[in-house]
């Protein structure tokens, strides 16, 4: 086993992941946990990172690098933002560094777009995009970034130029469990309906001024027509995510240029979502990219 | 004082009302509650009923006309749908009695749409459209019905063509209640602030795409810039709304034959929103026009 050079923390709203790095970029050992940034705000930031530290027998020396809403004002330490346009450069240049700890620990900061008919903020999918894309991209990229709160990022020459924040994630969860239409999902399990999804997606990229309309359908065809929960479900989410890429897909780059950056069941829902509207994307995994982020980031910052 | 002729109950979801009338369709007496169908459905509804009947004087043998979501299959008597293309005249002749009660007591029916691209139920609206638009309208008039789901609604010579339902109320509610941007509204006092609102109005009208990016420009314009919780709350609104109008407002009918049946709060916000986009409407209050459709269903079914 080679020796560990340094930890990457991605330390979410909702997550906290940590692994433990060789020189070379290689994981040599990785936690997972919920003690996201509002859990830590309680717990104590200080104490859930060493935890993780000492279950994976981290030498005291071994220098901590954090992106995310840890960086935040509500956060650990604040981190400040890079004002767009912002070169992907410019993030390992401003790393915080948590004061009086006793080991080299920073928190990288996010990216401002301080425009005041578009103000927006992102903390970690920066690192995700400087993994994704590296710092000597030329061209333009437009990124797709789903989540909680989607992000879709346009990227020139290395420079996030713009960007825009969508609270996809967060509206499929409160409009499903909150909302009339958490009787229509009631009892919906893990069975996929792909075809009920694809034609929302589709509806909704065509008329997305309606998506408050078509939400509302899921309830209204089962009320007439019957149907499952999950093709319920499925209804919302499409409605959710067609909407999204209008808006994201509105825009004047190349559908050749489109990087998609996601994990899990969002990669696979988005690049149904994509299919459906025959539009081709490049799928770049983002926990892959947060960490490659992170290291290079660490490479700059402690390898003189 | 007249005599009381019949009593007419408008029951929603969430509230109950009431009026004592006489033959000429005067108000003799009035009651408002929060026992709507949901709250009624657990208390039982007869004995709501009775407890405000019984509280203004209510002779034994008046018969009493329902509207709304007490006919629903949830409710109390599933009081069925007219079809559309609907004529109002049929609402009239399709009230459902309510078995083994000791006096005449009918709910009317709601109205279905069976279109299973664009399927959609109301009930109580249709009450409030008889008594906006009389049985006898010639010519195409497009109305906006606000609210928790608010309606855009077509009728043409008397018949409800086709409506759409928006979930623009229950949206604002759950969003500026269990997001992320519930901090940004937070401690919001009455105070309006009908810029914020009548700007956020247009960009969603003019982008209905990016209304759930819209939505989190609250929050980032907050954190960016400052700006008062009633700021973000306006924003929340005005996007929502916004993007309702955008898409009622997407067909082919005239401005000068837009009808908006609303009352109190939401009347004066939705007036706002129809004058910041330069858009004529004819405004007809929802209290009166529901109360008027039951005086006239009540005359056409006992008075022979």
């Amino acid at each position: 086993m080679t020796e560990p050079a340094y930890v990457a923390v991605d330390w979410g709203t909702s997550s906290f992941r940590l692994w433990l790095v060789d020189r070379s970029g290689r994981v040599l050992a990785e936690r997972r946990s919920d003690e996201g940034m509002l859990a830590a705000a309680k717990a104590g930031f200080s104490g859930v990172l060493q935890a993780h530290l000492t279950a994976v027998s981290t030498p005291d020396h071994l220098p901590v690098l954090v992106c995310g809403m840890a960086g935040a004002k509500t956060g650990w330490v604040e981190a400040g933002y890079v004002d767009t346009p912002a070169p992907l450069a410019a993030i390992l240049k401003q790393a915080a560094r948590v004061p009086g700890a006793a080991r080299d620990i920073r928190i990288l900061p996010g990216i401002a777009q301080r425009d005041r008919a578009a103000p927006d903020v992102m903390r970690g999918e920066e690192t995700q995009l400087l993994g994704a894309l590296g710092l000597e991209t030329e061209g333009e990229t437009l990124v797709c970034m789903p989540g909680t709160h989607s992000k879709w990022v346009r990227v020139k020459d290395g420079t996030v130029a713009h960007f825009s924040t969508f609270m996809t994630g967060e509206l499929f969860s409160v409009v499903s469990r909150e909302t009339i239409l958490s009787l229509a999902v009631a009892g919906a399990d893990e069975a996929e309906d792909t075809a009920s999804f694809k034609t929302a997606v589709k509806a909704a990229f065509a008329a997305p001024a309606f998506a408050a309309n078509l939400l509302f359908t899921a309830r209204s065809r089962q009320l007439l027509f019957g149907g499952t929960p999950a093709a319920a479900r499925e209804t919302l989410s499409g409605t959710l995510i067609g909407t999204e890429l209008a808006a994201g897909l509105s825009g004047s780059v190349p559908k050749s240029a489109i990087a998609l950056i996601a994990s899990g069941r969002l990669a696979t829902l988005y690049r149904q979502a994509f299919d459906a509207l025959s539009v081709n994307v490049t799928p770049i995994d983002a926990d892959e990219a947060v960490r490659r982020g992170l290291s290079m980031a660490a490479a700059a910052i402690w390898t003189k």
